[in-house]
């Protein structure tokens, strides 16, 4: 039986590692003890699109953890050096997916392990009601290619994808997954940024371009600035975020910045804006919007010192 | 003895009132009655920088104001209309300044009055404490000049001026006070708005430029865009804002924006990054970062009514 290790519980990581323990013995490497204890008690309950309890092993000591051969790591862009590091030399024989958001991850994961890496794009969506409870909303597609620098075998890729089909969820293996990987980058970034400024769900005015001033004008610059910087890197697209903005801009659906924004957590703003500012750059191509998002948001970020700083003169 | 009309008795309202009443018969029309039962028993008193206390003429009712001989309309940009209209009549042989932010106050003022209308740019700076307390911090110059599409006479706006001084406050006449408004427009109009945006006061970050996501970048190519926008205009600038956005991040101010922000007041936008992105657009230069922050600010006042609508859901 393979062993996989699920680096990171959140929704995302859960629903792996629940749907993977029907087929391979699963691993979930997670920061807190009592997260860890939890698990091993419990597993992992999935409820909405599937119904089951998954038996998993977890732990937060990473000495405890056996050789793997397959990773996935699914914590935000923000955490993967320090979630990822005390386990990377147990991965050096695996297939390594990054299954998170934007662009930068794989190059991390890539100083840490000689592991083969594997590009992930995921368009399943869950929330985690608890620390062992799951809820599976969307039952969507995740996307696996090969990392170019590492020169992952494309027989590596298609195995993987395999697994998790065997475990229930949909997979395809594409021999180049940046088409995909920068649609969703050019559709994150723009829709997280703007509502992380805007305070916006993602709702209907990001669509609507009636007036100057709406804001679905902006939203089409940013996604069109995105398109050329991508053709500027000589990636052509897999689907045109426009398009993928235009239906998403009628879930109300709150954006995961607007969620770290609203509790002060750092963003993944330098793996969003930021990656596609620092691509542009490398590529010629420029990239006034998504820098200016960029520098918004990590100017938003530094208020939150700001108001601590003040509070805390206030109190002396 | 000349009878001056006050519009808007806030922190630059209450200090122009008082220091007029020096040398004029002062009127203060007010939204409250409460306000102006307040303003005509106790008067306006001054601290700060200058201390006294000045006898007004308070109404909210515009049927009690007399014919006036000078008006200065000093609300937020936005309520120029609502504030002005009841009593643009008893102004049609008056000058008219506008002492208030941004571009776009003149026009609105002269679809309302027959009388000379000025441009009026100030830099002082108030507190207002209660309706009839003002402390007087930055004891600046106010610009004022002919507003050209009324051909007013410029010997109009010397008189102004003078009566400015002599009621004990800085003031210039200007031949063509365009290139002052500018200057504090462009300047205001990014500072503003990135502050709302960040939540930051006028603080350092806003003038560091050391890394590709230093807020500082932003402000630089915001104003850099701002004074392409007034070439192409034709207006030469009387400062240049990037050494007046420098001087100020050193102040941590809390920006009116930012004030409007945090109360979820609607904000000056529309006549700030709005009329650099209209005035660009008249004269075929492109402003995509005033176009940008325009948006973003108007999606940010949409917030607040989503917010209200889910509230008013979740209440039934």
């Amino acid at each position: 039986m393979k062993k996989i290790l699920i680096v990171g519980c959140g929704a995302i990581g859960s629903l792996y590692a629940a749907h993977l323990a029907r087929v391979a013995e699963v691993w979930a490497l997670v920061r807190r003890e009592e997260h860890a204890r939890i698990l091993n008690d419990r597993g992992i309950r999935v409820t909405g699109h599937d119904s089951f309890v998954a038996h998993v092993r977890a732990t937060g000591d990473p000495q405890q953890l056996p050789e793997f051969d397959l990773a996935i790591v699914a914590t935000k862009a923000t955490h993967t050096r320090e979630a990822f590091a005390p386990a990377a030399r147990r991965c050096d024989r695996a297939a390594v997916i990054s299954a998170q958001n934007g662009l930068g991850s794989e190059e991390v994961l890539a100083e840490l392990t000689r592991g083969y890496l594997i590009r992930g794009i995921t368009f399943m969506s869950g929330t985690r009601h608890s620390d062992c409870d799951v809820e599976f909303e969307l039952d969507q597609y995740t996307w696996l290619g090969p990392f170019e620098p590492r020169g992952t075998p494309f027989s590596l890729v298609k195995e993987s994808a395999n697994l998790f089909v065997a475990g229930g969820l949909k997979a395809v293996a594409l021999e180049d997954a940046r088409p995909a990987q920068w649609s969703k980058l050019i559709f994150n970034a723009s829709v997280n940024a703007v509502s992380a400024l805007t305070r916006l769900p993602h709702s209907p005015e990001f669509a609507d371009q009636s007036s100057p001033d709406a804001l679905g004008r902006l939203l089409h610059d940013l996604i069109d600035e995105g398109k050329r910087v991508a053709a500027g890197c000589g990636v052509p697209l897999h689907e045109d975020p426009w398009e993928m903005n235009k239906i998403g801009a009628q879930t109300n659906h709150p954006t995961s910045m607007l969620f770290d924004v609203d509790h002060e957590l750092p963003t993944e703003v330098d793996y969003l804006c930021g990656a596609i500012a620092r691509e542009a750059g490398r590529a010629g191509v420029s990239a006034p919007l998504h820098s200016t998002m960029w520098r918004l948001i990590k100017g938003l970020e530094a208020s939150w010192r700001h108001e601590k700083r003040y509070k805390a003169t206030q109190r002396t």
